[in-house]
């Protein structure tokens, strides 16, 4: 099987090393970024390097799309006429809805888009910091829609596996942007508020434990990417902020009223909770 | 140096092990569980446990209170002269003006308290989950009153450091307090409101990645101590649950609107905070 990964940043250039370990030769690569290419292969993570997709596309038969979400339908269009034929395109976007239905539409018949979400990152970008190591043991969402093939949905469940994801889980892709909201968007959004809500001139560094420091760890963000993520799942969002804001309402009325058995209680849930997790 | 640790759960069993490691040998304990109070000494790390304080306080030179915020002006008052002289209290308690002026007020003259706080802990509780590997390159803050010898202070700063801290600083008690309810009770309400705003009976597990693991970590929380401490702080930390709502309002905003732009900036800034913490 040849593949082409399309993007070999932090998490198209983690795919590649995945997909080596995972014993795949026949891995090449797509980036605008000329040391990009030249640094995965050095790296000796793909065969080849392309900076134009028209030479390697039509030979692929599987396509990684790693790339920006705003990115993916123009790709789509780019190359509809250049697929090989039954080749399967995936991608690595961690929002669905934004783009799903649009793509199914203008997709060629022979050709099968598995969406799927691997769910790891890193807070930096580009290759430099690309790791497979972050996929071991983390969650891999596929957003099946009913073009899907079921061996072609079978055969990126188990690359999943292959490349040290445990978990692969198929899910609708409205399910798919409401639970993403809520378990990446939402604690996104948390960290960027508390560390924008520290006091200019502080020197806060000197009064930190592990909480404030693992609470703000994801608040070094990219800003391109998740400005994207955030406006193109806009109403799962706002829902998982009001939610949240229902909740820190009732520490906050537990706090002026000095109520301290509800603030117990909703210790009590949360901890069990985060048990079970 | 005769040593006297009061209360042998997370934090007093890990002085008790610290200690140990830097090479003191007179460290004894108090505990009302006679389980902690073996599994102590069977540890190595006190010499001797003792149920009634009366027994062993006479003879210490440094007592370290290592219990719940309500009991530390209790103990003063049950033991106000039952101290040796000269001797030095010192506690772990992560809020301080709750009781540091009473406890001025109602300490003998011969007896030098300095209150601490080590920037360390863990979710758990109980002498089980103790260990002294959380406080090696962690924070130490002082509350200094002005009651306080310089020597002592100097003694309890040492100490710190022996003990494996890597910054040890001096304040007043109301900066601490005030960034005590930045750096550590706000992300811990944002923790229990995060994971208690999940609607009951999803399957949240297989859609987490890190940072839904990170920012809800602490939301596994000893609910008595914690309650003591947000209400003991109440005012700083509504403060700081205002001011973060400020700053989620900001990103609620751009959201609603769908501007890209001011989203972004919010997002180099804290990317901007995050680096140079």
């Amino acid at each position: 099987m040849r593949i082409v990964i399309v993007g070999l940043g932090v998490i198209g250039g983690g795919y590649a090393m995945a997909l080596k370990e995972a014993g795949y030769d026949e891995v090449y690569g797509i980036d605008k970024n000329i040391d990009t290419l030249k640094k995965a292969k050095a790296l000796g993570i793909i065969k080849e390097g392309y900076e134009d997709e028209k030479e390697i596309i039509k030979y692929a038969d599987l396509i990684v799309l790693a790339v920006y979400p705003n990115l993916v339908k123009n790709f789509i269009i780019n190359n509809k006429d250049n697929f090989k034929d039954g080749a399967i395109i995936t991608d690595v976007t961690g929002i669905k809805q934004l783009f799903i239905n649009e793509i199914i539409n203008i997709l060629p018949e022979n050709i099968d888009f598995v969406f799927a979400h691997p769910m790891a990152g890193r807070e930096k970008k580009g290759i430099d910091y690309a790791t497979n190591q972050v996929f071991k043991g983390a969650n891999f969402l596929i957003t099946v829609t009913d073009k899907n093939k079921d061996e072609n949905l079978d055969l990126i469940e188990n690359l999943a596996y292959k490349m040290g994801f445990k978990n692969v889980k198929r899910i609708c892709p409205k399910y798919h942007d409401e639970m993403i909201a809520f378990t990446s968007q939402l604690p996104h959004a948390l960290a960027v508020a508390l560390i924008n809500s520290d006091i200019e001139g502080r020197n806060t560094g000197e009064f930190i434990g592990d909480s404030y420091r693992d609470l703000t760890r994801i608040a070094n963000i990219n800003e391109s990417l998740w400005s994207q993520l955030f406006l193109g799942n806009k109403e799962n969002l706002l829902q998982a902020i009001y939610n949240f804001e229902k909740e820190l309402d009732k520490i906050k009325s537990c706090v002026e009223n000095e109520d301290k058995e509800t603030l117990q209680e909703l210790f009590i849930k949360s901890s069990l909770r985060r048990e079970k997790l």
